[in-house]
C-alpha cells in the first residue's frame, strides 16, 4: 500500500493539495449501520476551521464536506465512504513567489528531492490542510466510537511555548480558542500570541489526548501494539516532532517501584503507563501526548537557497498560523480515533467475544 | 496482515515465545545478491545477548542463528530468508509460580485480556526476548544499506536515569557495558548500577539512535513519513514510552527562528528537524530519541491482584535486567535500520533514477 | 486493509454507487512526472461507455472524469490523483420496485446478508457502474506502460455466446460494437445479439487480453505471482466466473511434451504458458481469458423471493446490457495494466537494475 | 507487503527451498483457544506427501511438522505460530546437470532473469515441495473452520487428462490413489498413467474444491471478492492455469434463464454461480475448479538453451510426478480454507452480529 492510507480494517485514504480544486478522501471498512450525516462531520471540521481567531491563519475556507457515496437513508451501508471538500480560497498568485524558493523547515527540499518536481503552490500536499481529511473521517470513527462502545476521545492544549498548564478542566477547552483546559492560563496565552504576531515569530506546542471507556485487550503485538500505532498516527501529523504515551520521557528518571501501577480490588492506583502494557490496552484512560513544533513560515527572513542553489533570505507574507499547534487538537483526536477503531476491528476479527474471568477497574487516570 | 510483520515491501514476521522451542524469523523482500552469513548476524546478536555484564539478566543463551533458506552459494536470492535461535536455556520452573500472578507493570493481564489465556512462562511472547529476532533481521538491513549506499545507523545511550552524557565519541560506545558515548560517565552509571542492584530497584533510560548518509527523499507522505514508520518501530520495542526526531519535545518551547535549520551553500545549518522534513529525508543525519520505562521485575514488593481478583504482594526473583534501556541499544538500531530500507525500497519502486538540480549538503548534524 | 483498494504499491482505491451523487476514485502511488490529462483518461472511459450501441445498455451517461488533485501543470507529481465522474443520469424511481426484491443471479440477497442493509437503487455498489473508475485508473497505468517500457495491453471478443471467432486481426477490435477481432464474425454476432434482445434473454461472453512487450521477471512468488494477481484482478470484475493464463483449461488433456514450450535460439516456439513460468514473466506474450456469465437481469420473468421470504416473480424492465460481456474488454485490459504496474515497481523496489547474460526471444505467441 | 505471505488477517508467511536445510511458515492471526497439535496437521501433510503410490514422485521425505510457537498446554494462545519441516531427503548431487540448464516450462529462466541468480538445486523456492507449508497451515484453517462454524472443505480430482468422472462419491475420494471420487474410474486412471509412465511423459489435471457449511455474507468487494481471493489462491498453486468458480467456463455459452439461479421458498433450485454472488458467499456450497498443466520435468528429450544461450536438449532424469495435479488436491483444500478463514475474520471484523430477515436453503449444490 501507498502513503496515503491510514489503517488495515478502517481504512483511510485522503487526497488534495493545499491550492487544488479539492480535497477528499474514502473511508473504507466503516461498519454498516451507523447513523451519520454531513452536518455531524462538518461540526468536527468546524473545531479546526481556519479563520476562526485572530491566533490562526486567516485564511478563510468554509470547509463544506460532502457525502458522495457509503450512507443510504442516513446510514453506513458497509461500502467505501467517499467525501469530498472544494477549495473556495485557493488564491494561487500569493504563492506565485515561492516557486523558486526551498524555504527552510518546510518540505520544499524533500518533495522536490523525492518527486523530481513539487506543487509550490502554498506547499501543495505538504500543507497542513491535508489534516481536514483526517478530521473528518476521524469524525466518523468518533461517533462509532462513542455509540457502540461509550469511548470518548478529547485532547487539549497542555503547552504553549513556555506555558504549561495547570489543570485539567475538560469543560474549558472548547470554552477559549486554545482548546486550554486551564482556564486561569487563557489570558497568559492571549497575551504571549500577540507579542509573538507582533514580533513575526512563531512558537511550539504540546497537545495530550486521552480516550475514556478504552476496553481492556486492543493492540497487535508485536509491531502492532497499540502504543506503536498510535505513535505512527500522530507522528504522521504535519509538524509533529515527538509522542509520549503516558509517562513518556519522564519514565527515563524514574526508578521501577515508581513507574510500575500498582493495582489493588479498587483498580490501578496510577497510570504511569498511559493505558498500555505489552502494547495492549489495560482498560486504564488511553493517554497520548505530542510535540509541535514552531509554524516555519514566518515574517522574519531566515537564510536558505534557491532551486539553483544560489543564497537567498525568504520571508513569508502569506496567511499562516502563529503556533500549528493550536489547531492540531482535532487532528490529534481524530488519528487516536482511527487507531481505536481500527484496533478493535482487529480484536473482534481474532477473537470474537473473549470471556475472562476478571476486570481491573480503571483507576486513577493521572 | 497480522501484528507480527514489519515492514511492507523488506517484510519481518516473527515468532517464537520466550519459554518455548525457539524463536524464529522470515526476512521476505531482502534484494537478492547481498553476501550474508551466519556468523555476520550473530555479531549484531552478539551485541544485546543477555548475561554479558553483570548489569544484564544472567540469563544465558547463545543465541546461536541458523539461516535454513534464502541464501545460496554465500548470497541472498532474492527468496525469503527463515532465521532460526533455538532456546537453550529455558528453564520454565523459575516461572511457574506467576502462573496466577498479574504482575504489576507486565503484559500479564493485557495478554489474558486479549486472548483469554497466555503463556505465562517468563512473559511467553510478550518478553523483550522476542528482540532477538529483530536485530537478526536487521543485521541484514544494516549490512545492505552500508554495503549499497554507505549508510551506517549506530545507538547509544544518552541517558540512564538521571545521569546524562556531555559528549558523544561513538569510538567509546563498544567499549563499556552501557553503549555509553561518554567515557567520563561511565565510572558513574557502574556506581549508580551497582546502588540499584543492591536496592532491588531499576530504572529508566534513553537511547539515541543516528543514521547517516540517508539520501534525501526517503518517506512516503502522508501517513507513511519516514519520521511516522520511525515512530512505529521504535515504540513498538518493549518498555519504549516515548519517541522523539530531532529536536523532539525541546521544540515546544523552541521560537520558529530558533527551531528551522537555515541553509546555506555549505549545507544545513543545524538539525532540530533530525534529517526529516515534510516526513521526508532531507540528507541530513536521521536522529531519533527513545525513552524507556524501568524493567517491571523487582525484588521489592509491589502490590497487585492475582487471576481471581485477590490481592497479593508480587516479588520477582528470576534473572532481569535492572535497566532494560541499556540492552535496547542494538534493538533500536535494527529498528531503524528496517525502516530505511523499507523506504529506500518504496523509492525505487515509485520513482526509479529521479535526478534534480541540487543536493544540499548534511553539513551540522548536532 | 478493506477491499476496495487494489495494488499493493500503484493503488486503486474506488468509491460510489450506481445511483449514488458520484463515482471516484484514489490512484495512490503514481510515479510522478507522467503527462497525464483528463481528456486522455476520457478517451479510455468512452470505450467502456454505455449507451454507444443498441447491444449494450441504454443508460446515458457522460462519464465525465476531472482530475482533482495529484497532477500539476500536466504532470504527476507523485501525490495521489483523485479522479471524480459525476453521476447526471440516476432515474432512481425505475428501481424503487426492486427495494424488496431478491433478484435471482444478483447480488441481492448477499449485500443484505452481508450488511443487513442495502442501497437497492441500481444495484447500488454491486452495479457495474463501479468499473468505471477501474477503467480511469486503467488508462493512467496503460499510459505509463506504454511510455516507459513499450508495453502494450489490448484485450478483444475471443467468443460470444456460441460463436467464437477464428483469427485475430487487431487492427478489427475497435471497428465494431463487440471488440471482435473477426471482421466475418460480426454479422453472426449482430444478428445473433437482435434475436437476444428479442427475446428478452442474455448471453454469456468469453474475453481474452494479452500484453506485448512485458520484461521477464516481474511477479512475486510464491503468493503473488504474477499469474495469481492476474486471476485476483480479473476475477474480480463483475460477473467474471473463470479466468485462465495462457492454454488454461486446455492444459487439463494436454502431454507434456505439447505444453512444454520449447526454446531455440529464436526465442519460445509456443505459448502454452501464456507468459508467465512460476509465476513469474517469461518476455513472452501475456496471455489471460475470461468467462462472463450472462446478464442477469432478464425481461422474461424468473423465480424467486422477496425480502420476507415469499416467493415473487421477477421482471426486470430496466436499461440493461443482454451481453455484460461485451463492455468488459477495457475493463479487462484496466486490470491487466493496473496487475503490470504494481508488479513492475514491486520488481523495481526490489532488484533495481539485474544484469543477467541472457534474454530469450519472446518468439511465438500464439 | 513481500510476496511470501497469503492473507489479511489469517496470514501465513512460508520460508523454504527444495534442498535446503529446511521448510517453515508463520501463522499469524489465529484465532486463541483452538486445539490443536502437531499430530493433526501431520495428518493432512500425510495425504499430500510424496512417496505413497508409483503414481507420485519417489522421493521420501516424512515430512515431519514442529510447532515451535504460539501453541501453549495443547491450545493456540493468539500469538504467532512457527511450524517447522526440516528436509531429510536432500540429494543435490541429482540436480547438479541443471545449473546451467533453462529447464522448458520450468521457472529456471524466469527465476533467474528476476533474481539474477538462483537455486538450482530441486528447482529450489519454485519446486512444488513449498507447498507442504501451505497444507500444514490450511491444516489449522480447516480445523477452527469445522468446529467454529461446521465448514468442511474437500477437494477431488475431476479430471485426468482425458478421463472426466461420471459421479461424485465422497466417501471414494482417500479411497485411491488420485482422489478420485468415482471408483469406476480408477482402473482406467491406473491403465492410463501406467503408459504415461512408460511413455517418459505426463499429462494435466481437474481438481475441483467444494466447502459446505459457508454463511452468507463473506467476501469485500470490490476487490476482494470472495471469488477474486479464491482466484488468487488457487492460480498461486504450482502448475495452475486456470480457475472457475461455480459453472465457470461454461457460463460463455449459457443464457442468463439458463445461468440463474433460481430460488425457492425451498432454496436455491441449481448453482450456476458456485456459492457466490456479487462476490459474497450465497450460503450454498462453495464450488471452485482448478486446470493444472503436465508435469515439466520428462524423460522425453526438448529443446533448450544453455545460460550462455546454447542450444541442448534437455532430459530430466529425477524422481517426478508424471501428474502433477493428483497430490494438488490437499493443496486446495488448503488454500480454500485460508480463504474462508481470513474472510470469516474480516466480516467478524466489520460486522459483528449482523441480523437480518431470512436466510435461503442453500439448495441444490450441484
Amino acid at each position: 500500500m501507498s502513503g496515503n492510507t491510514f489503517g488495515k480494517l478502517f481504512c483511510v485514504t485522503t487526497f488534495g493539495e493545499s491550492h487544488g480544486p479539492a480535497l477528499g478522501c474514502i473511508v473504507d471498512g466503516c461498519p454498516p449501520g451507523l447513523e451519520i450525516s454531513a452536518e455531524e462531520i462538518q461540526l468536527e471540521l468546524d473545531r479546526r476551521k481556519p479563520g476562526t481567531s485572530r491566533y490562526t491563519t486567516q485564511r478563510r475556507e468554509a470547509d463544506a464536506v460532502k457525502i458522495l457515496s457509503g450512507v443510504f437513508e442516513g446510514k453506513t451501508t458497509g461500502t467505501p465512504i467517499g467525501l469530498l471538500i472544494e477549495n473556495t480560497d485557493q488564491r494561487s498568485k500569493d504563492y506565485a513567489n515561492i516557486a523558486e524558493q526551498i524555504r527552510p523547515a518546510h518540505a520544499d527540499y524533500t518533495y522536490w528531492a523525492k518527486y523530481g518536481l513539487r506543487d509550490y503552490r502554498g506547499g501543495g500536499r505538504s500543507s497542513a490542510r491535508e489534516t481536514a481529511m483526517r478530521v473528518a473521517a476521524g469524525a466518523i470513527a468518533k461517533k462509532w466510537l462513542k455509540q457502540q462502545f461509550g469511548i470518548e476521545v478529547r485532547g487539549y492544549l497542555s503547552q504553549l511555548g513556555p506555558i504549561k498548564i495547570d489543570k485539567l478542566d475538560w469543560s474549558q477547552v472548547s470554552e477559549n480558542p486554545f482548546f486550554c483546559p486551564d482556564a486561569d492560563k487563557v489570558p497568559e496565552m492571549e497575551a504571549y500570541m500577540q507579542a509573538l504576531i507582533k514580533e513575526g515569530n512563531s512558537i511550539g506546542a504540546r497537545i495530550s489526548v486521552h480516550a475514556s471507556g478504552v476496553p481492556a485487550g486492543l493492540g497487535e503485538p508485536i509491531f502492532d501494539r497499540l502504543d506503536a500505532d498510535l505513535a505512527h498516527a500522530l507522528m504522521s501529523i504535519n509538524a509533529v516532532k515527538g509522542v509520549e504515551i503516558g509517562a513518556g520521557f519522564a519514565s527515563v528518571e524514574q526508578k521501577g517501584t515508581e513507574h510500575r501501577d500498582e493495582i489493588t480490588p479498587e483498580g490501578f492506583q496510577s497510570n504511569n503507563a498511559g493505558g498500555v502494557l505489552g502494547g495492549i490496552s489495560s482498560g486504564q484512560e488511553l493517554i497520548a501526548h505530542i510535540a509541535l513544533k514552531p509554524t516555519s513560515s514566518l515574517r522574519i527572513p531566515g537564510k536558505s537557497l534557491d532551486t539553483n542553489g544560489n543564497p537567498i533570505e525568504v520571508v513569508t507574507k502569506g496567511r499562516h498560523d502563529p503556533c500549528v499547534g493550536i489547531r492540531a487538537t482535532p487532528i490529534a483526536e481524530a488519528m487516536m480515533a482511527l487507531v481505536l477503531i481500527d484496533h478493535i476491528m482487529r480484536q473482534r476479527a481474532q477473537n470474537g467475544d473473549v470471556e475472562f474471568g476478571l476486570t481491573i477497574p480503571a483507576g486513577d487516570s493521572a
